[in-house]
């Protein structure tokens, strides 16, 4: 490895993807990346009796079936490094219980896709483990009546407001020689720039992904045009054109190669107004159409940035503002 | 560094503590350890008008201070590891917003302390960062509301509940050659027995505690007798007489040698019943008296393990038991 600036890490040998899995809900299955997705439910309560449990057996099913995909057995899994929205990552712990590997938990809001992986990377990359599953996943129902209003209550959304996606990913990373590899990634700082609607995620979390791209690209010398393809988590419509904004004010254009995976994942006639957001949001696409296109070379090299809103409700009732962070990882088709 | 079995990790180039503080609230200033912390409060509100505010105050100062003793500067800090219990991980995210550094959000529950030293030592040892900075805190009232009843309510408290600890940890590793050093690390794994009071945490997680004592035994063929001393984050006094008892089956006698922050931290005149618990608790014994016994040489060799138990109020209202884990690190006083 070699440490390029203060925030980017490059592993000269680079950990590659062998496992990659992803479920959504039946609304996210309706919508234009449905045919990329490994699993569509038909019901997003996954014949569970409440939200939280329905989000914990998602969880569950990814992590399984992306371990049984890779070729791995259960035993063979190392650590599992993730974490969730909901209030002390349930999901993730009672996940972690499941499983007879070590555990991180991890806390990042809607960035944690990225944060697990450019961890497990450096743990890989280093040595201290052959391999490392990375997961996440929110759910809908879950995220609205922990962070917002019980779905029962009817509350009328605002028209800066994202649907929090149901959905999770995996991803397994090991020093095995399989495309994709991940070559670089760009450790995020908290930014804060006033923002304290929280139903403006998107305005949140964009100057973090801004200070985080322009980082990437300052450590690294590298433009925009470098990569095929550009992802941010979840920063929907409005906060997309915010980081379009910001970016070519630090003089970076960021050109039709620029995605937001909470703008592909709906459609305009889904009423989702801003787009999706929640973990699930980037980590179902990451580990769908992302990391296939990359495994087909369609893709050469991707820069892909989850996003996070550190909010809780108590902070925001408290007069807090919302602060955001993003984590980048370069993902390469070929080392 | 070389891996030694599935769990454990030896750094043959230790990482160093270079700085590391210590606060805590009035009662825990008057308890038997009250000599060591670098800072005792007053008011456990920190001239703040919340407990939420207070907590993030507390542990804003710990890592300010934390920096200042270890003769660094805030600018050369390169990354912030840290966690909380409250919702979101507020109290960690808002200090990450004040630093101008990196940040990698983690909950653990009150294992956090050395969950964060551990990732944290593979980060400096494997030269990706040049220091990291680990911290965590916690706050009776702060827990207390969150995770039973708001204070104002004055419920009686069961024979089998602890107190959780006012208070916070700081610790600075880098590559320079300071005593004390981390030898090792011991992750944990996720171990449910079944206990689903919440009011007996020392039980739910006393299991953990044993399987990465005795995971750490059988990866590197030490004994309990081989350590100066061996700590325990905040079984109290229940779940420590779990502890011996679940360590004898396996062959194991923790004998005069084996202390649990959480029985340390208060007087039995203080009323906390079973002890301490918290992030706060092993966070601000090991950045006090532990390593400033380990700098002075008066102990040579230390295994400490924070503990922490992985439930929510919503997985508990659900039915759901209260799982629990245990990371260890080794810390020496020489190479």
């Amino acid at each position: 490895m070699k440490k390029i600036g203060n925030q980017t890490v490059k592993f000269d040998n680079m950990p590659g993807i062998i496992g990659n899995y992803s479920i959504v809900g039946p609304k996210e299955g309706k919508g234009p990346m449905g045919k990329y997705f490994d699993c569509v439910m038909d019901d997003d309560m996954c014949g569970q009796d409440s939200f939280e449990k329905a989000e914990r057996a998602m969880l569950e099913k990814t992590v399984f079936k992306c371990i049984e995909k890779s070729g791995l057995s259960v035993k063979d899994i190392q650590i599992l490094l993730a974490g969730d929205l909901l209030n002390q990552i349930i999901s993730s712990s009672f996940t972690a219980r499941d499983l007879n590997c070590c555990f991180i938990g991890l806390f990042s809001a809607c960035s944690t896709m990225t944060e697990s992986i450019a961890l497990g990377s450096c743990l890989v990359d280093g040595g201290y483990f052959d391999n490392v599953l990375c997961c996440t996943c929110s759910h809908f129902a879950t995220a609205e009546r922990q962070f917002r209003n019980p779905l029962e209550l009817g509350s009328q959304r605002p028209p800066t407001s994202q649907w929090t996606v149901t959905g999770a990913g995996a991803t397994i990373i090991d020093r095995s020689d399989n495309s994709p590899f991940v070559e670089m990634v760009t450790f995020g700082k908290v930014c804060d720039y006033g923002v304290n609607d929280v139903n403006n995620m998107g305005a949140a979390m964009a100057p973090a992904a801004m200070h985080t791209l322009k980082t990437h690209f300052d450590d690294t010398g590298r433009k925009p045009e470098y990569y095929d393809a550009i992802f941010t988590g979840d920063l929907g419509k409005f906060g997309s054109e915010i980081l379009i904004d910001l970016m070519e004010k630090e003089g970076y254009l960021l050109t039709h190669k620029y995605h937001d995976c909470g703008m592909l994942i709906y459609d305009k006639e889904q009423k989702t107004f801003m787009g999706g957001s929640g973990c699930g949001c980037s980590a179902s696409i990451l580990n769908s159409f992302v990391i296939e296109k990359l495994r087909k070379k369609e893709y050469k090299n991707v820069l892909f940035l989850s996003t996070g809103a550190l909010l809780s409700p108590t902070s925001c009732q408290q007069g807090e503002s919302i602060p955001g962070i993003a984590h980048a990882i370069v993902l390469r088709s070929d080392k």
